[in-house]
């Protein structure tokens, strides 16, 4: 079989010149490759007709499939449309399509609003080309031929382009008998992309099936594995349960699971409930559990004890331990941990306190230095752990956040391991 | 004065493929574009000598300055140095080159770790480039001309390749004698992005001066201001500041200001301080607040009351409040305030309580229903508001954090307005 090759073209001067990070590439991308199609190239250009109509005919002669995302708008800076006709039907004048006419009067009329009279510019398409419809706005979509090349102009928005990408393009774009295609992500987090590489070695081998890879986001290592081929699914599971085993204790779920999620399957499945009382990261981990929908069955709430007042009023740390040991010491959070736990009526407490920096390093205690307590009430013990966490301050108060997740998690599952930046 | 046209090549697999998001596109453009020069393109291509070679010759046929990111690292998937030497010296055999070589050396010396033969690589080029020191890395950048074209290939890691692009590609390729430019953001929250451009009104004209332009992040509506020629700072400024005037009193902060930032400015001018109880956000406003270094003068912490029996325990939520009227009412999110206020012993107290959804609805209150109070103990004053936030749980959830901390600012400052999303 024959792969057929594929390109991107993003169109816009927002894009060009840096002021907006363009995102659907990336999403078009990854869409097409697994759909079995040979992405080979981006590109982005500017809101300048004879610039897109380059790229387009440059793509086109290269490729079998050319998406183009952006410059359907109505306004005077939007040409893809005119771009594409200049191609397509040697810019001969337009026709209004009575479909795309029809749907703009109804998006206006739905939200009692007048149709401005330059919106019927995008009811115009090229006469070779048709018309996409577009549910989530005003810009129609147009399919063409291009020479060989099979063409798509989708709207820039995601929220519009995403919908239109799957429905319309994505069906006809696929190659006939392309392998079907199975992924599977496993996020793992406390070691760091190199030692998981390790780990996992021969498994990594470029060109085996299934393929496993890793990619790193947000300290967050991912295992990624694709399988093609007959029983795809299947395969990739296994092969992401084998190599979760491999990253055992670190490996914390599969496919769309967070930190917070997976502790939070955790309790649910023990009958626990996690209460947090913290510092330096300041509400993140109350932050990260309740993004989770459906969190308030294990999460009743907790503290942010930013001050050493409030460490002591609410969570009851006794202000002896605070002037012995400082806020930023072991027995500090041992006793955020158990007093929050306590004070919630939860079943296990984690505590974090922290110097974020970039102020606030002290002899013995360089910025980064960050104590998490986990405490069970089950058992009645608490340990703390050190830890250096390397970055800036949003860094550090992102990966205290989540090693606090990892160490509760371990907790409830009597695993453990050092984790990455833990300092004895 | 001609104003030189840069293109921006992006080079690597993990790019093209949509595995990994490309930001060095956007960072370069801007700064070239901020230096005077007219970024007219972006492209990526894959690990592929030929595809990169035909990319580089492409562009700079058409430009006057190019610069690539990526594959200069020491694997056989690192193709950029043997791409620019097919172009700039015909694929002769390269040299090495001797400062590269020691820095190498001196990096892994500097580690503790023997350096694999393969590293090696990265201090060979082409005999007509000149290498460029990294301070950051392993990998040496390369600048070369290609024909006409001044071309620069850096390192793909941005923390690698912004300092090289900064201290020796923006200084180069800078046109002479190009109007300096000043640029200068406004923030604002609360107001569409089209009733901002329609107060804004003229000011938005194409090829005004300074220009003046609206972007929307994260629900944040910024007014980018950019000035150019003599007296562009003062000048960037002055409009800034005219422009936070018309957009008053959404317009928060200029520059790199953030809600929680402007707000804690507000407390520290007034010596104020500022606690929060918080149910649906769960710790997203105390985690906006602590991400402000030097938080910890305005916020002593506060309280995550997620569930019904936390509001009451620790922030006196009356449970007879609570059963009349439901944990997202005006009654609860004020008794919250004023009880949170009064615990910690801060002047304004900010509270927030909605069904964030996807589940959670009730007759007469939608997913996205949530009510935020704002209790001044310097008045005695509580008010409490009522909203309808769109979009899925996360953006309510943020949507929401970050009307509260408009509406405590407007508070502090004795300013009001509707906020976009309000319902009577």
């Amino acid at each position: 079989m024959i792969v057929p090759r594929a390109a991107i073209l993003s169109i816009g001067d927002e894009l060009v010149l840096g002021t907006t990070l363009d995102t659907n590439g990336r999403t078009v991308s990854e869409a097409l490759r697994e759909a079995g199609l040979d992405v080979v190239e981006h590109r982005t250009v500017r809101d300048d007709r004879a610039a897109i109509a380059a790229a387009m005919r440059d793509l086109a002669a290269s490729c079998d499939v050319l998406v183009s995302t952006g410059g359907l708008g109505p306004t005077d800076d939007d040409l893809t449309r005119d771009a594409l006709n200049d191609l397509c039907d040697g810019g001969a004048p337009m026709v209004e399509d009575p479909q795309s006419r029809a749907d703009l009067e109804a998006w206006f009329a739905g939200r009692g609003r007048a149709m401005a009279a330059i919106n019927l510019r995008q009811a115009m398409r090229p006469r070779g080309a048709r018309a996409i419809r577009n549910p989530g706005g005003t810009a129609p979509g147009l399919a063409a031929t291009i020479g060989a090349c099979r063409a798509w102009c989708l709207p820039g928005p995601p929220r519009e382009m995403v919908p239109m990408f799957e429905s319309d393009v994505l069906p006809a774009a696929r190659p006939a008998g392309a392998p079907a295609l199975a992924k599977c992500t496993v996020g793992t987090y406390g070691m760091g992309e190199s030692s998981l590489a390790q780990r996992l070695g021969a498994r990594m081998a470029r060109d085996r099936e299934p393929a496993v890879g890793t990619t790193a986001s947000g300290s967050v290592v991912s295992i990624q594995v694709v399988a093609r081929g007959p029983d795809a699914p299947r395969r990739a599971a296994e092969e992401a349960q084998a190599c979760a085993s491999i990253a055992a204790p670190y490996a914390f779920g599969t496919d769309g699971a967070s930190l917070a999620s997976a502790l939070l399957d955790e309790c649910r499945a023990r009958r626990r409930t996690v209460t947090v009382a913290e510092s330096c990261t300041g509400g993140l981990i109350g932050g990260m559990l309740t993004a989770v929908a459906g969190s308030s069955d294990c999460f009743p709430g907790g503290w942010i004890t930013y001050s050493n007042a409030l460490k002591t009023s609410e969570v009851g740390v006794a202000p002896e331990v605070l002037a012995r040991h400082g806020a930023v010491s072991a027995e500090t959070v041992a006793a955020m941990a158990a007093g929050a736990c306590a004070r919630a009526g939860a079943t296990l407490g984690i505590a974090v306190s922290g110097i974020a920096g970039p102020g606030g390093a002290v002899e013995g205690k360089p910025v980064g230095t960050v104590w998490i307590a986990v405490h069970d009430a089950s058992t009645g013990e608490t340990r703390a752990r050190r830890f250096e966490f390397p970055g800036p301050r949003d860094v550090v108060r992102d990966r205290a956040a989540k090693a606090a997740l990892q160490l509760a998690r371990w907790t409830l599952r009597g695993e453990d391991a050092p984790l990455i930046w833990e300092r004895a």
